[in-house]
């Protein structure tokens, strides 16, 4: 039932590790598709991936297996879970990495215990090698999910990082960079939208922001604009330009709109 | 009819919106066979695009569907064309990004209009993912590109830097820098093949470059050479180092070759 | 009988040069399964090259062709040699970049000769497009390899850094570095292993590193670390750190445990 298999990674593009872990599926099922989603999720950086894989597993169709190897644990007494959602199947480490995609109960959730699907040796750093690939491959090849261990019925969470709304006040905070600087707050768009067209004030730490636009296109080139991101939460851009650099930002920093009375 | 669908972006490597692109190809067609050409184009970056698809584009069969999102006006009124070159397909802004693969009149030009077969709620700052992305799915599932919209017969040029050839002299620009820092010029290889056992001087802005090579390995460790490029232009570049560094040169940089009488 | 054709090159990962391999490759094969491995291997280097195959290679299938391009002496009279190992086949410049696989003598390596498998017009400076891509098309079609050339039987070898291995001490150097920073050493894990509950000292240059650890997460976040690589050899590591940057650490940087008696 699994047909596609994507692979998300802190190991860096050109990796060593990402090249083993292919060799390792594909040495299971030479008819495996496999597809790079990221191998430049930001070293252990678990809220990224949080972030990444809201942005990205909804795509896919639901007989996708998400392979999520962001695992400073790894070695560690922390688990390995399948994971089964509406919108697809998981292997991630037991970090919190992958809440960010609940909404309700998971369907399914296994802790991988059978040491007969992984690879004979196991390595104490290299888990993605030795356990996620080999059980991505035997999954690709029809295997039940069940027989990869005990159902779980508890895991950790990630704390997430939740706007402020107050009847005149919005306060969040940069959530995300993409690689054009742009920076996406975690307020939802419908709030800003409902605002549009009355008198706000929007800063970005001390910053105002001046403009609102519904493209990049809209501001002269290099100006500050405040526009609603492809996810539907308030985005600060530049157009052409690069907001992160413009306002020396981080994830982190406030994003605030007030409504003036 | 197209079989194979390569995607050009400058989203950057590991970007989410490069995985959302691919979550909605696979959505809709779980075999397209998809492949990465680039998402390392500087950011907005239409000259540069230009030059990758010049440089990549011909080695594809023709019935190859090339997706090309380098689209800084997206959102904007600019519109998205479907084209057929003898090359190949291709699916991209109305920028001038692709016109520098236009040697003939293309076969045909769509202006992509019709909705149903983008996705449902279009962003304004996405299109990749709500309008590329969908409609190359379903061109791979054998839709009739006529279907898409309304043959145009006018788009966007990109101004192109022409080389000025005199009887004894000739003055190209730098149009593209590789990985290595070789600095590729558009002066045509066969000109300076013309010249080559006669005595001519080349200078790379105010530099000489004194070294012609056939190979990179035929000059010292680290020496300036000229030679032909893979592209078969002019090239100047270091053995086994990076020109772009030795000559702190960019794009735009210029190179003359003036033949001594 | 080849399936699977990897890509190895240090082009970069969005480079021109690369696309035009994948296009020559599926233009002559429509159906060919092409995964990337790397493009990132530093410009020219070998060595690292050499590393990058012994760490991957061995995790695919016998029946996978490695198509390797980091081929500085491009154009000039080195050969390119087709290569059967046990483990898999090569295609690969003749400068030793491969022969870190070695363990016995290879099972067949002919030199390329056969022009007809090439491209028609071969450019001095990219044999990855003029001729590796097009014999690794020819190869996933099924023609035989010793259609290709003739039996070769030596080659470039490349030297490799051996450890120092004494009664009461073991020298060895950093050899590979990867994208978190972690240094890895060319000394055999085992060593270590055996010595793991005795009184050792472990010096990374000039620095003692204290804590010998079975996992990262064992040391305190930003700790030195010496555990067992993934490659089953003595790394340097810091937990959730870059050891790179904090040891300033390059390859070649030797790495010392002695034995208190």
């Amino acid at each position: 039932m699994i047909d596609l298999i994507t692979l998300t990674t802190d190991f860096g593009p050109g990796s060593c590790y990402v090249a083993a872990m292919k060799g390792v599926i594909y040495g299971l099922n030479p008819q495996a598709h496999v597809v790079d989603l990221s191998h430049q999720i930001p070293p252990q950086d678990l809220r990224y991936t949080g972030f990444f894989l809201k942005a990205t597993v909804k795509y896919f169709r639901a007989n996708t297996l998400h392979v999520v190897v962001v695992d400073p644990g790894v070695g560690s007494d922390r688990s390995i879970l399948f994971v089964q959602l509406d919108e697809g199947f998981l292997l991630v480490p037991d970090n919190g990495c992958w809440t960010s995609l609940l909404s309700d109960s998971p369907e399914q959730v296994i802790q991988l215990t059978e040491t007969r699907f992984w690879r004979r040796e196991i390595s104490s750093t290299f888990h993605g090698r030795d356990i996620f690939a080999p059980v991505a491959g035997h999954l690709s090849l029809g295997l039940d999910p069940t027989s990869l261990g005990e159902p779980a019925s508890d895991w950790k969470p990630l704390p997430w990082p939740l706007p402020e709304i107050k009847e005149t006040q919005l306060v969040g905070e940069v959530v995300f960079i993409d690689d054009f600087g742009n920076l996406i707050t975690n307020l939802p768009g419908e709030l800003l939208r409902a605002w549009w067209s009355q008198p706000i004030e929007i800063f970005l730490k001390e910053t105002e922001v001046r403009r609102k636009a519904r493209t990049y296109a809209e501001g002269n080139v290099g100006e500050p604009l405040v526009l609603i991101s492809s996810m539907d939460t308030v985005e600060v851009a530049l157009n052409q330009g690069n907001a992160a650099h413009y306002f020396q930002s981080r994830v982190g920093d406030l994003v605030t709109v007030t409504l003036k009375e």
